[in-house]
């Protein structure tokens, strides 16, 4: 006889348009409940960071930003809009370098093309910025649900990126709250009983992955979506994501300095 | 009325532990029996590839290698086992840097630290190379699961990465057959009607990263993982996994050649 397998659900949540002001813990359980669904104890929300940013008012209009002379310069050498190069360099942390098309930096701790600011999804001649704190906004969306909901979930803001060498984006987690973001594999044993040594699950990154599967990037208006069954550890808490030192980073510890 | 919402599915595929030359689309299928499953057209199945290269022979026992003076060298440079950096010098197409424990490569292609070369899930003294076709694999089992179970599938070998700056594993898609690995969303319009210029979406990487959640990492003998209704476009041929030019590479074009 064979023992029980793992499984796991996955349901995008379709809303209304997501405009500045919203808000998006109400539109996401009123769409859960037109889909004739409703929130379990151990569900995961990932919601992407561009729908979330607008309805905490990130918009901005480009016509009003006047570049100085670091942007118009960087903005040159990177083949960027200089208006969208000075929000770059409000935003981000630190600027390593870049490609066409793409400035390299550090924005909120995190690797972010742009210091991902995008155009996407925005209304012509606006850029979203990112939501001023993914963390921040996970808890309050968590504590939302929970109080209305009476269920213990855990609750993801996602975003795209690109891997080094790779084509096409993959997700990433911005902020979680509600449950362990990445899992600490090593002391386990491995399929020889051996210890495993340095294995951690970047669980947050690959149920943002996961949920960009149904996701899209496009205009299919699914800004959210429900994981249900995920071998996720819940917590009734806010769990900041951990920071990986610059120097253990193997990428990081061979990027030039621009 | 709601119209109808995105949703998909995914079954963990326990089997016994994979020996070298079993055959493991074999495996796979009696696994899935088992579980009172079956193929369905349209499928994803995802594979690790480390029983894939165990299935293939790809254990190497370090008692035999003879490191040379290169791997001496880099050994020590980067703490690593002397016949280990010999095994990935020999397998990988370039060795950039590293930080103690990791040797930063690109292998068959894809950056890979230490050349995808793991001890973990490996008999003590072994260690497991990467497969040596993970394209050519994926094509071998998908038509071995086409001929016998009359369905048309796409197959992923799967492996885990860490990304710049980020704590923990996600997944990568070593290679894939019967499906489109990479998806361009490019001329396709975003909310507001506008055309998306630059996203592509990551397909055969994200459903790697959403079944890693089921997978685990150590002694847990879950080796697959089957992904049910997820949007992707399957298709009865091999589509090689496109490759990113160096130069447009954000991360790349940053990395300081060693």
């Amino acid at each position: 006889m064979q023992a029980g397998f793992p499984s796991l659900q996955m349901f995008g949540i379709k809303t209304p348009l997501i405009r500045p002001g919203d808000n998006i813990a109400d539109i996401i359980i009123g769409s859960l409940e037109k889909q004739d669904m409703q929130f379990q104890d151990n569900d995961v929300l990932i919601i992407a960071e561009s729908p979330l940013a607008t309805s905490e008012k990130r918009l901005v209009c480009l016509a009003d930003i006047d570049p100085g002379e670091k942007a118009n310069k960087l903005a040159e050498e990177y083949q960027l809009d200089a208006r969208e190069m000075e929000l770059i360099l409000q935003e981000c942390d630190e600027i390593f370098g870049g490609v066409p098309g793409a400035a390299l930096t550090i924005t909120k701790g995190t690797l972010a093309p742009n210091a991902g600011i995008d155009g996407s999804n925005a209304p012509e001649g606006y850029v979203v910025l990112l939501p001023k704190n993914a963390q921040e906004s996970a808890g309050r969306i968590r504590r939302e649900i929970k109080d209305r909901c009476k269920c213990k979930i855990g609750v993801i803001i996602g975003d795209s990126r690109t891997q080094p060498l790779r084509l096409g984006c993959v997700g990433i987690a911005l902020g979680t709250s509600g449950m362990v973001p990445v899992e600490d594999a090593r002391g386990t044993l491995d399929l020889f009983g051996k210890e495993m040594v340095i294995t951690r699950k970047a669980m947050a990154d690959n149920l943002v992955s996961a949920a960009q599967l149904l996701m899209g990037e496009a205009g299919e208006s699914v800004p959210a979506v429900l994981v249900r069954g995920a071998p996720v550890q819940i917590v009734d808490d806010d769990i900041e994501m951990p920071l990986f030192s610059r120097d253990e980073c193997m990428y990081y510890s061979n990027i030039r300095k621009a």
